[in-house]
């Protein structure tokens, strides 16, 4: 990635905003640090994201790539994360008809655009930047077994599943902790987590081999930035197509402590699996106590705190869920996007201060 | 790979025969396919493999290219694997003469020879080819949670450790099976064992969010291919370095039965670490537990078996440290390769049979 300034972004999602799998570009409107001043999506244009996601997010949704154009955006933001992360052959005309016109195309797929012919001829006329933020750094280094930094405390987000708000998470607690005077650090291990952050890998790209020593110098670097690091979460340890990216952030960042995320109501693994087959959620004391096996196979960590995603249930459920989830694991519970971070990261502040664990 | 007859194979283990690290030439020279006419190794030249491996692996060692062409052969094999898996400098001039004397390089490295622009213009010149075990398929699926054809039985060595024979073990079972009149299979999930069994995919290249899909679709290929599956394993489940690897292998073939391999006598992980830093190995009843409880996070598994690397001690020592290891485990154990695989193969016949596992 070229350094540049804060951009001006159109986010295509086409057909599937407010649906499944439009995380990336939840995260980017809700947490990135670019601007952005339009959605690219036919099915819903003319309406607006604050129908969504509230008003604080005042972002019109456009039909054509032009409107955005009109409305000053400077780069395409490719805002869905597809399974296996192709690209649908419906969008080429409109990555063309944006290099064609000097935008940058930003893009978290696993194909990626640069190594397109079309699109890499378009970007060298016009002079405009492709990321592909899914591309790995070429370094190939296993891990090392390198210690913390003293006076650092890495934290990981790990959850129940997939998509349900790891990441969030991470990016709430590192904001309460520099609310708190803290330095707080949010490490990026995926695609949305990047575009929002300016930084990071993309660690479910990353050679097999080289997963584990990956997470480690993400770790490394962000002991560079601060003290209170917050390590983005992928997968899930039993989620059957994407456990080893989870086991592999957590050997390889060997965390001082884990935030497990859960969402309210979710019962089964979120997985394009087969037809007849089902993965149920475990139970949370029983995933607190794998995380903890897991982890302490390589380095002793521990599950100090509970982060629920209760967006699918009202004020008052999201309440007795959070007060039962505290009865249940025996751990500080709350819903950081809904609540507010502070009081989790205070929980886990004074975890820290009275076990001397970091 | 080009589809090929027998080769008749050198191969290069320069200054590393007989010491750490020559486990691909081993293996290749006790369980491959092809003829090996020589080791090329100027630290040795003039010794006999037969004085290390015994007098049934007659092959001589030469110091350099032009005798082993001279002795017949047609194809040059990067006979180790360095952490890492980058070529180290000095072969270089070597893997050209072998290319311009039109024999084919063979080699199992991350770095891929086939991407060197020299080695690429020496191979198209002479028509030489350069096959790079480590390249694996531009296939990019997920795991989709596949069940099993009804008969197979999918069996998985999973170890203590590292390069303690994981692959031998089910080099060893399969040719058990098959002794016994039953249709076996090898699946290679590594670059030597695809030398050896000429298919398969070394996983540790896959890109890590696709890890579990290749496990998965390598079972699937194997159960067209006959009924006693035996899926050779890589790391350990606590390796700090290579755990990812391990978990994707069990969660992507969702094995019906695992063999714990462990080596007599290792007391601590084999890894390129930091000073200072150790990491033993855990008690084998400990590792049975933890390896049944990482696999029944996606589907049920047992461990059925203990297959002990007996080969640093007598073998009255070794006969007193299987019955040790039976009564400590609960479990059949014995050395396949110091007293044959057919006693552990007939255990794991029975355990399938008297539990109805597949």
């Amino acid at each position: 990635m070229r350094p540049h300034s804060i951009r001006r972004l159109v986010i295509l999602t086409e057909g599937q905003f407010g649906v499944h799998h439009a995380k990336t570009a939840i995260g980017v409107i809700r947490y990135g640090r670019d601007d952005v001043v339009a959605l690219l999506d036919s099915t819903i244009a003319g309406r607006n994201v604050s129908e969504w996601l509230g008003d604080r997010y005042d972002v019109p949704v456009v039909a054509t790539l032009d409107e955005a154009i009109a409305l000053g955006a400077d780069a395409l933001l490719i805002g869905i994360a597809p399974t296996g992360g192709k690209l649908p052959e419906e969008w080429r005309a409109v990555i063309v008809h944006a290099l064609e016109a000097r935008l940058d195309v930003l893009s978290g797929l696993h194909t990626f655009l640069g190594d397109d012919p079309e699109f890499a001829s378009a970007a060298a006329l016009s002079g405009a930047e492709i990321v592909d933020y899914r591309r790995v750094p070429d370094r190939h280094q296993t891990a090392v077994g390198r210690p913390h930094r003293p006076g650092a405390k890495v934290i990981l987000t790990v959850g129940s599943d997939c998509a349900i708000g790891k990441m969030t998470v991470a990016l709430e607690l590192e904001r309460a902790a520099r609310e708190a005077g803290l330095s707080g650090v949010f490490v990026p291990t995926g695609q949305t987590g990047m575009m929002i952050a300016g930084w990071g890998i993309s660690v479910d790209r990353e050679i097999s081999d080289f997963l584990a020593g990956t997470c480690e110098w993400l770790v490394e670097q962000a002991e560079e930035m601060g003290d209170w690091i917050f390590v983005e979460g992928q997968g899930s340890i039993d989620h059957p197509a994407y456990s080893p990216v989870t086991f592999g952030l957590i050997h390889g960042t060997t965390p001082h402590a884990m935030v497990l995320v859960h969402k309210v109501g979710l019962e089964e693994h979120d997985w394009d699996h087969l037809p007849g087959i089902t993965h149920p959620i475990k139970p949370l004391p029983e995933l607190v106590a794998l995380h903890e096996t897991i982890a302490g196979m390589v380095a002793p960590s521990r599950v100090i705190a509970v982060a629920l995603n209760t967006s699918d249930v009202t004020d008052d459920d999201a309440r007795r869920v959070i007060r039962e989830t505290e009865a249940e694991t025996g751990l500080p519970t709350d819903d950081p996007v809904r609540f507010g971070p502070a009081r989790l990261f205070g929980a886990i502040r004074a975890a820290f201060e009275s076990e001397g664990t970091a």
